[in-house]
């Protein structure tokens, strides 16, 4: 057996007999293994000469390692799988279902909680944060409760089409099981299967076998890898697992809080300059303080932050909630001079406002660099909290190095304005302060138009971030909220599309725009800083393509950082095999 | 005066004074003159020799020939104008304000109607056509209410902002002034003008020099000139101003119709496969005899006919409405046995129905390709009414080149499966009727993944047609909608963009998309068909630059095929004179 193993060089499963004491080996062939065990044996190949470290980075598949940074449930436990919805946010959890996010915040407190919900939306962040888990019935893999999920590192099950909630009675049903608010269920975030009861968990890991690993892919890989972080605890995260830096900071995700959601709907809603001002004053420290903790965590690596990029109306209650108020209301026949009239007025006067702002298509309206452009109040602020906390970070004698980065540029002038215009806000603080900090600033290639006008953006942008959720959603015209539940998953069944794009980057098409946008940046500004901060950084096989149109970094969720950084050593030996050719 | 006029060869302005007996020139310069003055002078000066045929072409600026073509306000009339929206469908009108659709639909029979409304929907139609004019204070140049008009001729000035119409009071607020149901007002959609009162109008005449002038750009121009067009009557308006066929027929329009869209929702809210055949079965017919109309219209030129494409539920009320009317029958507590209680039943089942079609984006969403794919009954129903049309007539001895176009692919994979399925239809058709017609299956380019993928997607399409509208949105990650009423014009006044991209090709982002997917595709399919039936069609710069990119036809709406035909001529006379250099 040893022979064997030495001459395969891998870790065996042999077949064998013994007839008439003889030993027959009947079969041989590479051992099944979880995960963790594939990092041990190739660690330990290489450590007994058998294979050498590049072999052992080859040897491990970048996704199986999900397994291992993530609670997963026990492979051998029996469940019972009643529903089974989008992976929307990898990891399982284990709760009571509640229904309502206000009663979540509070049970969570004491037990675990499983937040069931139609779909979620911003009122729901406090309940979605004291949950272990959130399922929802509708909504697509970039839906709020998705995206915020992952954010958070919360298992999210979400577009679960099958339950059906009855928000009333506080049950759910799923085929002819009815689950009650109280009970029991289990999520596995990582395949979308939603279970009945408490399914046993096993926590993550990370051994020094692993840690030895990716020290190898460090040692061979050419991009280099972030994390997307928006907050300190995951900053924090993403250092531990070997960020070299944060690629995308969402400053918006801070509006969300709840201490903060309010002050952001007065600055939203203020009639005057002076009422807009006032609001913005209040968050100017928060913010502040919050680029503070990530500066520290990332202790000198440099923190890419996106100014504010979602429409206002999403700060705001939905438009459909506050029209049923209303007509509840008037049909009721309130009478002037009771609460519920002022109650009423005061609902009138905010689905107006509401009225005024909702779009027919969220996606492509007035956000990102528009928004700046029509209310440039709110991102002076936000580049005012940033250099703020760099000044003063810098003057304790701490590293810091901001990039700025100014979301969905379709024209070179839309990101020549704003950086002129919040440069000279950067410039004035750090002369207020006394003080200077190294900074950059840059853009987002999410906008089909500005990839392919690159050599015009160039001019104006130190670094080029390809925002490819976006990106995927423009070149194919595909709302990912409505695509992932009404098609997509059928054009995969019908071999229409080979994959779903939003999860392995598109080469043909999105991919094809990427190589252009390189191809002609890179003659118009040598040094510009080329890399992706969409969900496909944390795909092996997009980090492969990175590689090959030689992109500079990769940024994903903290937790896909190690698969990141070994996918993109593998990436760089593939490459290398193919020049000796 | 003569000598000046032969020397300068142009009608000229003179100024000249008599001092002392002695005749003094003081000023000659090119005289300023209507549109209809510039046709007939240009017309006038090559009979008499003194400039040629091609001098004479490019004496006209195409876009003023627009004045020749709808009525217009007479320049000379004081009108009072007291609001400005956009210029959404060219035209001047004059009518009684009135502010609901259905009174529009009874009063326009007898009385000139303009109707007033916060915006339109498919409810509106009937109204629309039965008023002279159309004025919303919401929505872009791709509202439902502008794109309805201009398919209907209509003139239309929408997203008026700045007035306020209350419904329940039946009046519109224009700055200070009050405008009550049944005032009249005039609306130029040519400019977008709103005023009070009844403006004076001149009728549109073509002149036999403004027919000879057009005779001499069909002799020197390369680009063919087609016409979009919904219906009969427009087909015949198009045929008349000189189109060489239908570059865009959008099936939908007839759906919208007053005696179609119960039909249509019948279809869309059936809940078995029989019930949505029957309701099928109702519609082939009555398509079947639009598209005879239309091809008898064209007398053997060939028409493209684009599958159906907007999201099903635009066919259906809003949701808006219906959830309102759900919550106040409820708030009242309607009783069960009463017939209110039956209404809000049957309510209830139509706001499901609606919530589990709606979309997030739906710009993006289940329509064009996508929804043909997921429910192919609606579209062999139309290639069966398309091919038993053209059978028809050709049985009849007619010449008749269907060309079936299929929106919204932006994967060939998409087409590949469409065309097989569609041309087995067709085929079936011509084998039942026992006769063969000349078709050609194509698609429209409107998604960028198209353009940057057109080396494969020009191997399953005979044709393809530009549709720079959605282009233009998915390019710049625009919805119009939200982007004209939000924030474009203030691009348009910052100078961020140079002009409108949705008037006018936007030639380094769109254009260059649009430039690769010509040299991908040509190589592949040497004789492709190209067009384009985006309103870009209908634009002189964006016509000049279809002919540089080597496109065979541009399409507009039939008003415009004069200004194309002399914007073509004008394209290949610069390109004549830029090559002899």
């Amino acid at each position: 057996a040893k022979r064997l193993e030495n001459h395969y060089r891998d870790a065996m499963d042999l077949e064998f007999t013994i007839e008439k004491n003889r030993l027959f080996i009947l079969q041989c062939r590479v051992g099944k293994r979880t995960a963790g065990a594939a990092v041990r044996i190739a660690v330990e190949m290489v450590q007994e000469g058998l294979i050498d470290k590049v072999e052992a980075i080859n040897r491990v598949r970048p996704q199986d390692l999900d397994q291992l940074l993530h609670p997963q449930i026990d492979p051998k436990a029996e469940v019972k799988v009643i529903a089974k919805g989008l992976p929307a946010s990898p990891g399982a959890a284990v709760g009571k279902v509640i229904f309502e996010s206000a009663e979540a915040a509070v049970v969570g407190l004491s037990e675990p909680v499983i937040l069931v919900r139609p779909e979620t939306n911003p009122d729901d962040i406090r309940g979605m944060l004291a949950s272990k888990g959130v399922l929802t019935a509708r909504g697509g893999m970039t839906s709020h409760a998705a995206v915020v999920a992952r954010g958070f590192g919360l298992p999210c099950v979400a577009g679960c089409e099958s339950i059906v909630i009855d928000e009333a009675a506080k049950t759910f049903t799923a085929g002819d099981v009815v689950v009650h608010e109280g009970d029991f269920i289990s999520i596995d975030g990582s395949t979308g299967n939603v279970m009945l009861g408490q399914a046993p968990l096993i926590e993550p890991t990370i051994t020094a076998e692993f840690q030895t690993l990716l020290s190898w892919a460090d040692e061979v890989r050419k991009l280099g890898v972030r994390a997307n972080a928006d907050n300190p605890k995951d900053a924090r995260k993403a250092f531990e697992f070997g960020a070299e830096g944060i690629g995308l900071c969402r400053t918006e995700h801070m509006f969300f809080e709840k201490d903060r959601l309010p002050v952001v709907q007065d600055m939203i809603l203020a009639k005057t300059k002076e009422d807009r001002q006032n609001a913005l004053n209040k968050l100017l420290p928060v913010q502040q303080s919050d680029f503070e903790g990530i500066f520290e965590a990332m202790q000198g690596r440099p923190v890419t932050i996106r100014l504010i990029d979602p429409p206002l109306h999403e700060f705001l209650p939905r438009y459909e909630h506050v029209l049923a108020r209303v007509v509840d209301l008037r049909a009721r026949g309130v009478v002037p001079g009771t609460p519920s009239y002022e109650l009423l007025e005061q609902q009138e006067h905010l689905l107006d406002a509401i009225e005024g702002m909702r779009e027919a298509n969220p996606m492509l309206g007035l956000r990102g660099c528009r928004l700046s452009i029509v209310f440039p109040e709110i991102v002076e602020m936000q580049v005012r909290a940033i250099f703020q906390a760099a000044c003063k970070l810098a003057k304790q004698g701490k590293e810091v190095h901001p990039e700025i980065m100014i979301p969905l540029v379709g024209h070179v002038n839309e990101l020549k304005l704003l950086r002129e215009q919040l440069e000279g806000v950067a410039k004035q603080v750090m002369q207020e302060a006394g003080c200077q900090v190294d900074y950059k600033f840059g853009t987002m290639i999410e906008i089909p138009r500005a990839a392919l006008t690159s050599d015009k953006v160039a001019e104006f942008a130190e670094f080029f971030s390809f925002g490819t959720n976006d990106l995927t959603q423009t070149t194919f015209g595909f709302s990912r909220d409505d695509a992932e539940g009404k098609f997509l998953q059928k054009y995969v069944d019908m071999k229409i599309l080979p994959v779903n794009p939003f999860e392995t980057l598109d080469r043909d098409g999105v991919g094809k725009l990427m190589r252009l946008c390189v191809e002609q940046a890179r003659p118009v500004r040598p040094d510009i800083k080329l890399g992706i901060c969409g969900e496909h950084g944390g795909d092996p096989s997009s980090i492969e393509f990175c590689h090959q149109i030689g992109l500079n970094y990769v940024s994903c969720s903290p937790y896909r950082v190690p698969i990141a950084r070994l996918a993109a050593a593998q990436a760089a030996v593939a490459d290398g095999v193919e020049r000796d050719k």
